[in-house]
């Protein structure tokens, strides 16, 4: 089969064909139907010097993935041949405190993990490939009815790891509460939905271009705003001088860190999703009492389900750019360059 | 002032002329916009024999109140004569671990409460007048923008029990989770709309009149069905054989509750809010595992901002019909003959 | 190697010799230290009748088990030969929305168990016997330093059950709640002991037998009392009026639910863990507001961990009478003539 | 009456003769039993430049107060003069989401309390004088038996700081988890004593200082350790490599915040409540994944009643020391030069 391969590090990968893989007992052989063409691939192709990461080469890349059951391995039940599939891409040790609980990201025994910190096309082959061995049943999601595996691939990461981030501040994010959504990027347009379709919270998007504001306005941002001082003073205003509830920075850079803890309340979340390398000096007095600052990785596996779901009743969704398998180092080079306008996804 | 009030037990109030009150240390006085005509009223009108309930005759009834400020006593702040506000009906003792939560439903210190079980209409004056004296500032709370008072009236007890039903479940409505509502009459039209603002999950709403499962689905039910066997296939099909996440019982019958209880979800909530008098045998092997049976009475204070936020922002409606103060009793003999097809508001 | 296997259904199992398994994939081989003898076993083998439970005969009893690795299956890591380990007993599918947050006891796909509604020596090979096969590493546990596997088989469900049904009630058991626990048999014994270890709540202790009350004396019981109106008083008394916060019933009979409910608290939680065969009749107006009631069976995976980090650390106490296997039938004929006091374990 | 009123700022306060005050309308007076001096009484006196705070002068120190109830104003129920009360210092508006739930230390509506941002003795008159006024019975604690007033004065505040900020993290403190307390003074040995009496958490204490270890092990810590990189390799081997559940640094100091997020785990809790002027650098990579980082400031008013709960039953314990509310002056004096071993209690 074809399979679109790291051979070294910090090189560019190459399709080329390797055998195809057999489930052993507990596995699952997927046909790729989708595979997501992510931002953080650039870093694992271009960023790491030999012997950063835990992995061995050569891999295939590919960790938001979709497609159908192709066969399962002795003990698999419940998954049939041709049925539509999600993949959950972090694999863990399955036995930790964090696995046996579905957050396969946090697990705590790496060293009994399929590989270290990582997972499918991290570190194990992934599904840029015509098909994908999944280590564990467990790790398959049925798709729902009305979602197709094309679909549905960007989901198991782009829309997995903001649903998460909303998820956690639930509690937090009632009729009478603002969420701030800095960066309406592939993962902040996602957000605005998840806010606006699983509260009733109101969502003010802020971002440096107006085609993104237009953009969460589209997806049902009461607010928008661009940074600087008029968004404290927005936020004063639309919450009577109270403060945001909740802050989901989708950008991470110092810049909107600084915003994010100066717009949030008393008792708020503010949750750090982007990965812009920013840094938030925290002291008892530069915060709102009692507002939680914390990074989120990802989401859990039953996550992944509530995601899927949301997404084939309509209320989460994302502009897919379809490229072939023999395209696929064409999609990344588009995504370098900056010039796609939704999420590739590779359909082998 | 004019005042509808009871002045015998099981005798029909008048309407009458008393002093206006005035407004002691901490109290508000409240020119009444909307007085909401509600069913227990009838309870209180003709059931109860003298001496069942702790309370003094003659009172005004009236527990759905909205209005403006009038004028305040002595230490009140932030309330200004002419504010459009709501009125929070439970008036407990103001110190109790529950009304120390915003929880005066629950006040666990009644001897020390304004009256005894009660609260705006309840044993003391509420708000079928011109003015309602509400005896402590906290239970009175300023209208967002684009709420006015005869909208409000009845969302403060026919907004707030629903709404307090559904948000003790927020955390089982995930997506993926059915929420199933029996009875859509003045509760539950409401509650299928707070389930659809406030949270992803889908619902089915139960009734035997075409009408209230068509006016389901015009506030967003995604199901709809009439009581019966159907019914639990239907929740079987519509959820993989898992069942219902949450169903929340607004009558209450013997009927009802068996239905409530044969749909639901281990880990799943039943909640009972109607008050149809049937009773649910529980025991270990009659419900599925964990599934929290419960009833709710009423809501906390800061609930009743919520509601207030999700109605000013068109995400609750209910619908009114006025009457004036002078036709209060015309409007009571309409709700006692099942004739409104509303709700009625008396609008002094 | 020597098992006591159910060979009829009603009728008494027979200690025989079979083969000893072999662990396949991700499969665990447990030499059994010590297996717990069970009451419901007593319902195994005297009550069900041919057909009545979707279970094949012949199967090996004991689902309370704990020993030392023998070994593991291909793929199984972190699991050495000679490890001193407790076994899970609630087998679930492993993929289903409970199975994949470590709740195999609700899993809602029972088809695609190892076994429908069953476990370990439930439906399946148990651990009365030499050695005990474990289907999946995940149920494997390895033990505390300072718990041996005769102490630790008896905590996988008489120790985790209720456990579990404190846990639920944690948020409510401040250091100003009351627990109240009916009955202080085998499990309310240990019920007594996890409210007093793992919360600052009082206990009041209820049971008609005096030494059953000296014993939850001893293990940290505030209050004791014998069933009776005057249970309901000195709740009263001791709660300034309010009523117990959580009741955990280890009975489950009409009288102790009535008791139950009687003596409980407004936003309380009522836990039926005894299955006594009662019916408690719930109405609107029969229970304190929002008292939540519910059963619970058995109990997490991750919370068997911290079932065995109390026990290693003194906080959990049981008295265990052992036993060899070749006396095992001896043991349960103890059980059955209630001459025991203390829990008997198997220990080949 | 006498009282000790700051009169200048930056100015040793003096103690002087005053108008007993008169309670008014909801009002309690307060005959003082006891009032803790408390380091940040220092601040206050000694740091504050003129027009720093929104507070005129004169005022009365004391924020830490218990007594007798002298009197009480019209419409105060429940309150008997003679009760035995601890004073409940933040006092809010009483009416914003914060106070209406008890909470408030996070008023949101500064403008309208008694005074911006304070209190008793806080820009209001405290506690160090003959009588104290409290302007809402809702902040008035009757003691639970057992617990006199000398007692409980340093309870509401140095009780009742750390017991929110453990309160916060329960959920986490299962009998698994271990909890890290740095800073064995006023606070810390509170906050020890919490953890044990409320949860079945295990307890690491660090500190300097090798008396404030042996006072940590005293009151229940199982491990003690000077800070260093030994901290956090006994952190590593103590919990299997995961890191501790929660943090509580009651220093705050620059090195002590970066001590806390090197021993933290995935998902845990970093609460700050020393006031040691540090500050902590948050990225994404510099903290485990979802380690929640907050400050927490003083407590609710439901959370003081179970701290007073606490102590009436032996479970919280301070050392106090008596001074005469003539020698007060030198009760500070004391507090300055760092010569007392416990917490000065002023007993008028």
């Amino acid at each position: 089969m074809r399979a679109f391969r790291m051979r070294d590090w910090q090189t560019d990968p190459v399709l080329t064909e390797v055998d195809t893989p057999e489930p052993g007992a507990g596995q699952v052989l997927v046909r790729v139907g989708g595979a997501g063409v992510c931002h953080s691939d650039l870093h694992v192709i271009h960023e790491f010097p030999p012997g950063q990461m835990p992995w061995e080469l050569p891999f295939t890349l590919g960790h938001e993935n979709a497609g159908w059951v192709e066969s399962v391995g002795a003990g698999v039940t419940g998954l049939e041949p041709g049925m539509p599939v999600a993949v959950y891409g972090p694999w863990g040790c399955g036995v930790c405190d964090q696995c046996l609980r579905g957050v396969d990201t946090y697990c705590e025994r790496q060293s009994e993990a399929p590989v270290e910190r990582g997972g499918a096309g991290l570190g194990l082959d992934g599904g840029m490939a015509d098909y994908l061995l999944v280590p564990h049943a467990r790790h398959v999601v049925p798709l729902p009815d009305g979602l197709d595996p094309v679909t549905a691939a960007p989901l198991t990461d782009a829309g997995l790891t903001p649903y998460h981030a909303v998820r956690r501040s639930w509690p937090k994010l009632t009729p009478a509460a603002l969420a701030v959504i800095i960066g309406i990027g592939g993962l902040g347009h996602l957000a605005v939905q998840i806010v606006k379709a699983t509260t009733a919270a109101r969502v003010l998007a802020v971002d440096t271009r107006a085609e993104a504001l237009e953009l969460a306005r589209r997806f049902g941002a009461d607010l928008t705003a661009e940074p600087g001082d008029g968004v404290t003073a927005l936020v004063r205003e639309e919450t009577g001088g109270r403060g945001a509830d909740v802050v989901i920075d989708c950008v991470g850079s110092d810049g909107t860190l600084t915003l994010a803890s100066s717009v949030g309340r008393v008792l708020g979340d503010l949750t750090i999703v982007g990965l812009g390398g920013g840094q938030l000096p925290v002291s008892f007095f530069s915060l709102p009492y009692e507002m939680s600052v914390q990074t989120t990785y990802w989401g859990s596996r039953p996550e992944l389900g509530e995601v899927l779901d949301l997404a084939a009743r309509g209320l989460l969704q994302t502009e897919v750019i379809r490229f072939r398998l023999d395209d696929v180092a064409e999609a990344y080079r588009h995504l370098e360059e900056g010039t796609l306008t939704g999420r590739a996804v590779v359909t082998p």
